[in-house]
């Protein structure tokens, strides 16, 4: 057993057989050839090329075919390179002027057009580079008999491994026995992998050195949803991943199937389901998976994976564009979280015996607040662009939230002053994540826009139990019905107010959860985009009044095994 | 400045000048006397002798009056040793047979029944040395002419330092001008200790030379609370132990004027007021300070100091004396509560991130069975003697408290087959410091005897911050609101099952919180045995209807000062 790891390009799990694509490195001769030669040089030139051109023509329409025009315009743009007068007069004119052989000439014309495009700092013109890499390569095939394993045939149902794979070489293959591609080289924006989403094939690209270790009909699992290839898996990890593959199938039949349909119950209760995100790029997806919103962009990334605070500027542009992607949509941005244990590489955090109960969050920005005001001023600006709403993280007090409000309306003044254009009407919310804050539930609801449940947090403070911690990691339940109790004292307090109560910890996304949160009358889901198909199909399921009932008997239920018993995880 | 430390002796605060008393050393000449001198000779010992009766008689019955028949018995026993033939003879003897000079025949004598006693292991009679020393002594001082500055006319008020003090020395002062007692030997036992003690006159002992750093004159602060001396302190120094001494001394009136009175608001409300000890020799001061129980011993100490983890009969001789002393008064024993913060010189912890939400207290205790076993067979067995309870720290669930319990009953099996006595009667409690054990109070209350909410460990977990974080310690305040509606919710879910509720976090013996606290209903307040005249005063000022009233508003109290204004600690 060998663990690999790459860059998943493509979702999915493939279990499977290797089957590796070795191209035969082209061996070029170079002699000079005899003038009366000529003619026929060329003419073996002209049939290669046009060899190819029909390859590629076939390739398009197979791929507008399979696909779509979109897919099959890389093939419109591989036509254009063999019809490029670049190549074909390159190639022409060193046999003619400088009695090359043909495969020397055509060598000397790839490489130079290659230096030329290496040298353009334009990323489309890379790209046309990459194109003309691949035709050339075709038909140096063409012409020195080459033509690399007739992918368009596989013998068995396998994972294609190889170095890299072409636009061509993708297309061309047998799609019926193709389970997923792996590659020691690629990024994430290569063909390969914008190619191999759309056919819906797992890919992960960009492993590094691994054909030396892999035979035809090595297993593999190949997990393209975190990058992680299994090399000669073991039963236990083939059965784990068997299961997770059936997880995934599922959820990708029930997003499918519920994309577009809303989150309601049997007798039409409506819930709102959202999706967490931590950088501005998530958001494509999570319109993928039918988010109604963002609950939860955690800001804090933009911090973590910087080498110093971000400015307003860097801010601003981060909350913009997502604000933009999500039109109408709400989007939650959760101000600064760090401390706990998250830290930033370019601030050293004082020794604490127990960061958990220590200067984090909403905490470290009251002290620092020319840090949370940059944050703050970003927000608000690029409220102007979307339909953005400000939570403070880790409240425990009336106090907190006034101080923190105080600073967002000095905010406010300063960029009015300044005639910058911002959204004076942002609503505000908090997490609701510590004890003390469910305690106070009915007063914070007062002054607070909406609230948003963070169980990871409020589930470890309440059982005082670390869920990092090994030792006692399995006193860590947010089934427990002192947290139960707390989740429906949150949202009550809430609705008397007139506010709505979000939840954006991982309990929102467990299907265990989903009677009872609906039961409590949860107004929104927060969660890991992917798990939103399969909370809704819950969803779905549910009748409300039941859930009211099974939810009123869960906060009467005296030990976690009551509560299971009730929404039926336990026999 | 100078700080220099000692064993505290008997309580108080002296700050004052100094005044040594430097004994002279006797320098005994050693010469032959004529035959026709022997008796002049032992005429000037039968003077001395005599004179020195004189002055015991007189110290002892100045002592009988000052203090009492029994500390004068110290007195009676120096009058037995200058009546004992044994040095009148021994001087004597030798004055006549080897015409020794008398102070010679003396100092010999003297050596030699020192000698003697010395060789003894008996505590007794070496004792009775000290005696001899102090009575000779005395004898020698008239020989001589040597006797050391007049003690019953002191020049100013003063704190006495001195090498060692003799019982002689200590009685024969100018009271009205003794301010304290500082010497560089001696040790908790010393009838220097015993004496100050029933003299109420602060002391510290044994705290090493000292003075030939010391002029008569100098200023000292002496703080015979903790044993810590302060030589020529400076003015933010005697401010400070100032306020010190004026805190102890209005204790100490509170404590005389309310030792046996009952806590009892003016409308005739009455609570339970209890201490809180480590060590089973605390019981003594506990029902010094009229303490009606003890309403936590912390068994940790009994693990901390020890070289490995206490033997059940360890524990059990440890338990039965604080049981027997305290006889019908309840004692709660509160099983280990280690880990957290606290470790055991003997067992290794695992590092943990979080220590406070790690594996500490019931944790530890329900997964080192064999541990937990050897405490509660102890406590079972010591319950025999005395008012013993059981209470298990860090509950969060009922699942808990039955697993606890489920123990104790092996255990009492256990003893039963053996035919050990103990009490299978034994009341059976939590503390409530989690808040998951707040929001489960009512189920937990069906299934414990009692509570008894730590307020420490609450608040940290209710507001998560670790009061001993320096960044954050500034939210650590139990009058935060979340707390007290949890404290009253805990009270008023034992009432609801008959049962009752104590306290033995320092928010008890916090006179802040006395008339929240007694307006929500708690039964009993655990302190230190320190607090507990103070906190008695509180309570008896109460009016308990307007109490309840303060309190029910402090429930609705939005903020921390909102609650500090209610109780009148701000203005």
């Amino acid at each position: 057993m060998k663990k690999l790891s790459g860059i998943p390009v493509s979702d999915g799990i493939a279990i499977g057989r290797v089957l590796k694509l070795v191209k035969k490195e082209h061996t070029v001769e170079a002699y000079t050839i005899r003038e009366e030669d000529v003619d026929r040089e060329i003419g073996r030139f002209t049939d290669a090329l046009n060899k190819v051109s029909c390859q590629i023509q076939a390739l398009y329409e197979s791929t507008k075919q399979k696909l779509n025009e979109e897919e099959a315009g890389i093939f419109a743009a591989h036509l254009s390179v063999a019809e490029d007068p670049m190549i074909e007069d390159g190639v022409k004119d060193r046999v003619r002027d400088e009695r090359m052989n043909v495969e020397q000439a055509l060598k000397l014309t790839l490489d130079e057009i290659e230096e030329l495009f290496a040298a353009l700092d334009d990323e489309y013109l890379r790209e046309r580079a990459a194109d003309v890499r691949d035709v050339g390569g075709q038909i140096m095939d063409c012409l020195l008999g080459t033509a690399s394993l007739d992918l368009s045939f596989l013998p068995y149902p396998c994972i294609i491994a190889a170095k890299d794979l072409t636009p061509s070489e993708t297309m061309s293959m047998d799609f019926s026995k193709t389970m997923g591609f792996m590659t020691e080289q690629g990024g994430r924006t290569s063909h390969t992998a914008i190619i191999s989403r759309s056919l819906e094939v797992p890919a992960v690209v960009g492993i590094g050195p691994m054909l030396d270790e892999l035979e035809d009909g090595t297993w593999v699992i190949m997990d393209a949803l975190d990058g992680t290839v299994i090399v000669n898996p073991d039963a236990g990890q083939i059965e784990f991943y068997k299961n997770r593959q059936e997880q995934y199938e599922t959820g990708k039949r029930l997003l499918a199937e519920l994309k577009d349909k809303p989150a309601e119950t049997k007798d039409h209760a409506f819930f709102e389901l959202c999706a967490n995100i931590g950088n501005p790029g998530d958001a494509d997806k999570v319109l993928d998976y039918g988010a109604e919103g963002i609950g939860l962009y955690r800001t804090e990334f933009l911090y973590m994976g910087n080498s110093h605070f971000p400015t307003e500027e860097e801010q601003f542009a981060a909350y913009k564009v997502v604000a933009e992607k999500m039109g109408d949509k709400p989007v939650i941005i959760r101000t600064l979280d760090i401390g706990g244990d998250k830290e930033l590489p370019y601030y050293t955090f004082e020794h604490e015996e127990n960061p958990f109960l220590g200067w984090r969050a909403i905490r470290i920005c009251l002290d620092r607040v020319d840090v949370f005001k940059t944050q703050l001023r970003a927000i608000l600006r690029a409220g102007a662009y979307g339909n953005l709403r400000i939570m403070y993280p880790m409240i425990i007090s009336k106090e907190e939230l006034m101080q923190a409000n105080a600073i967002l309306e000095t905010c406010k003044g300063e960029l009015r002053s300044e005639g910058v254009e911002f959204n004076p009407d942002i609503p505000v919310g908090i997490m609701v994540e510590t004890p003390a804050a469910v305690a106070m539930a009915d007063v914070l609801a007062k002054y607070a826009d909406f609230f948003s449940i963070g169980t990871n947090d409020l589930c470890q403070y309440t059982l005082a139990v670390d869920r990092g911690n090994g030792k006692i990691a399995d006193r860590y339940n947010p089934l427990h019905p002192a947290v139960l109790r707390s989740i429906k004292k949150v949202i009550d307090a809430s609705h008397a107010q007139g506010k709505y109560t979000g939840m954006c910890g991982e309990f929102a996304g467990d299907e265990r959860a989903a009677v009872l949160l609906a039961g409590f009358g949860l107004d929104e889901f927060s969660m890991t985009a992917s798990s939103i198909p399969k909370i809704k199909k819950c969803i779905r399921g549910l009748q409300i009044t039941e859930a009211k009932q099974i939810a009123m008997k869960a906060l009467e239920a005296e030990t976690i095994e009551e509560v299971e018993t009730l929404i039926g995880y336990r026999k």
